[in-house]
């Protein structure tokens, strides 16, 4: 099972403009996809960022990665390290994910497709296998505007106010099913976005309710804002910026402190655990250094205490079909995950059919390997897209100062 | 790949009679065979303890476990919990190893011999691909008597001064090659032991040395022995009972410290790791649940930069088979593990010819599995030992006090 040509095709998805406390979303997102190909003409596939720093390291290790067998996982990523090199990530900070980790994560993924389809079993039976047979995500609402500035207006509508958020919600949760409920916050001044969750919390009263505002909150306004969602929220996700931060904030907030931003890589983890900082880590396999790193993540979190969920960026139908394999076989994976893939509205590079939604869950591909094929020409169709679209890395920032100037990322802001 | 059948057999060899804090190793050694056969016919080896409630134990739960896939680990391990219980262990002592991990661990070396059996791969390559070909092992010296009172005396003779600790370890290493020693102590005052320390530091200049007195120690002496060996061992083995008292003695001690004692299940290290009690921890997948779960633990060790080494009991050639794949599969396994393979002079219930050491190191089998296939005339022979032999239990105390009746292994003795 000799790795004999590795195939890296950036792709371009349209995307809504969803806002955050970076910016707002750009109108196309970009996902690079990795196929791995074996001497015995097995294909594995794994998905990663599609910005272009991120896409060249990529490209860059391929090459050094042919001849290894998919076994030889330890291997791989001493290839990857070696070319990559492997700086310490500053603590606390969203860039302080690691790159070997990144780069790493899709070469294993699609080994571990190969080494599944090889088997003819699905890739949660090579994570210890798999202890349910669905997995629930959450809907993960934005405030966006009603179309990207000069375009049409998308199917999802405005989002701006209570109201808006809760329709947002109906529409998600009627076409998915969702039980859980996740906002992305951030984007207004806090005493707004409590109100969107208080007029979330009398619509939906049976759905558990996170809310994100990305760390754009003051020590003092995430206590605040905690404080007045008690009882209210499942879990208060990265209210302010930095493990010190967080850890003021955990020991006043009445609610667990969930985090993908100041925990995202495992040197992360002594200072996180030391302090206090975090009840919930959101992992996510694309930083983390794949599938099996998440396993052994997970272990480390239970042995703390720590609950383990599930973080999304933008992606596509490789990763969703990952991600649940991933947490179909981690026990301790029991609250609904993060996906995008609503905003995604159809647009994937594979076969429809293998992947779907039923009641908000996910249901664990049964095929050997992740269970999702390529469909070569939307493949095609979406690599023309990140060819024409002129974007080449991601930057909510710039495109909402175009309609913006004065807007600022500035953490905190709040 | 379905489990049909379960084979669980005990078996005795003869042990010399080993001295340590807490008696005198018994003689004979007592292990289980376990043999998990699936529908195609393939037939996976696990080895661990045969003391008769562990035997027991593992006979109770073999049959739960017919018509399991052998990739359906996680169920493997909720049925071997449902019907063990999990009582949470007490920290810091050594009976604080966590029954259902003991339990499930040969069940899960079985299945994975069963996957590299029919993937035709070695188990290293099922835990991440061997990043060494083989596995440095230590001279394990141990203080003994010539023989087992009233039989004659074994080929290894009587070790009970610096001067025959030394002839030992020449002896071993002049057959084995090993480049490390472990010096099993606890056994006479400190002052003696540290004087065979001496002895061995000045008869093996490039050799680093380990003592262990399994806690026998208060951490006054230990403290006082750790900065009278300040310089001369590579590191220092429960000299004490427990994560506080450890904690104490790391803080004054010169060496770091390992353990095999106070830290032997994922919720202790919590504690060990908060008070900083441990700078090795010697893993053993014989009660750490097995070779994936003990990767976890090595990716939880390196997080908080704690080393990762082996530990032994008296084993069999499975469990060595296990061992190294696994010391050969985890990167930060760098210092030579334990092994007890010398006391056991070539009984085993394996084929002769897999298992060898070249330079105090095994190289990793690369055949399919574990690489090792059993003698079924020796697994006959030995159970008709272990039928014969009379003993179903591991007591060295009681054996000790046979010979002298005023043995104690109270904790501290020094
Ligand atoms: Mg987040
Ligand atoms: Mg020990």
């Amino acid at each position: 099972m000799i790795i004999r040509e590795i195939r890296v095709t950036p792709v371009a998805f349209r995307d809504p403009p969803l806002l955050n406390a970076s910016g707002v979303h750009q109108p196309w997102a970009l996902r690079t996809v990795v196929e791995v190909v074996t001497d015995e003409g097995l294909t594995g596939l794994g998905e990663t960022y599609g910005t272009l720093d991120h896409l060249e390291k990529v490209r860059s290790v391929a090459p050094a990665l042919l001849g290894l067998d998919v076994h030889a996982q330890n291997e791989v990523y001493a290839r990857v390290s070696a070319l990559i090199g492997d700086p310490p990530s500053p603590s606390g900070v969203p860039t302080g994910e690691r790159p070997i980790d990144r780069v790493y994560s899709p070469f294993e993924v699609a080994c571990l497709d190969i080494r599944g389809k090889a088997l003819g079993r699905p890739v949660a039976d090579l994570l210890g296998g798999a202890v349910r047979t669905a997995v629930p995500f959450s809907a993960y609402l934005f405030y966006k505007w009603a179309g990207h500035p000069g375009a049409p207006d998308d199917r999802f509508g405005e989002a701006l106010t209570p109201e808006g958020l809760v329709a947002q919600a109906r529409l998600l949760i009627s076409e998915y099913g969702f039980r859980s409920i996740k906002v992305k916050g951030g984007v207004f001044p806090p005493e707004r976005e409590i109100e969107a969750i208080h007029a979330l919390r009398a619509a939906f009263p049976g759905h558990p309710l996170r809310l994100d505002p990305n760390a754009i909150w003051s020590v003092e306004t995430s206590i605040n804002v905690a404080r007045a969602l008690d009882g209210v929220l499942e879990y208060l996700e990265d209210p302010t910026l930095g493990i010190p931060g967080m850890a003021e904030v955990a020991a006043a907030a009445p609610m667990p402190l969930a985090t993908n931003m100041c925990v995202v890589a495992f040197e992360h983890l002594p200072e996180a655990i030391g302090t206090g900082a975090i009840r919930v880590l959101l992992s996510d396999h694309h930083y983390w250094g794949g599938l099996v790193r998440s396993t052994q993540l997970a272990r480390l979190c239970a042995t703390f205490g720590i609950e383990v969920s599930m973080h999304s960026n933008s992606h596509l139908g490789i990763s969703l079909a990952a991600m649940t394999h991933l947490a179909a076989a981690v026990p301790g994976v029991t609250t609904a995950c993060d996906t995008h893939t609503p905003w995604q509205d159809g647009q994937d590079v594979l076969a429809a059919g293998a992947l779907r939604f039923v009641d908000g869950m996910v249901p664990v591909p049964t095929g050997p390997g992740l269970g999702v094929e390529l469909d070569r020409d939307a493949l095609a169709v979406m690599h023309e897209q990140y060819l024409k679209c002129g974007i080449t890395t991601r930057d909510d920032t710039s495109y909402m100062r175009a309609f913006d100037p004065s807007f600022s990322s500035r953490r905190p802001r709040w």
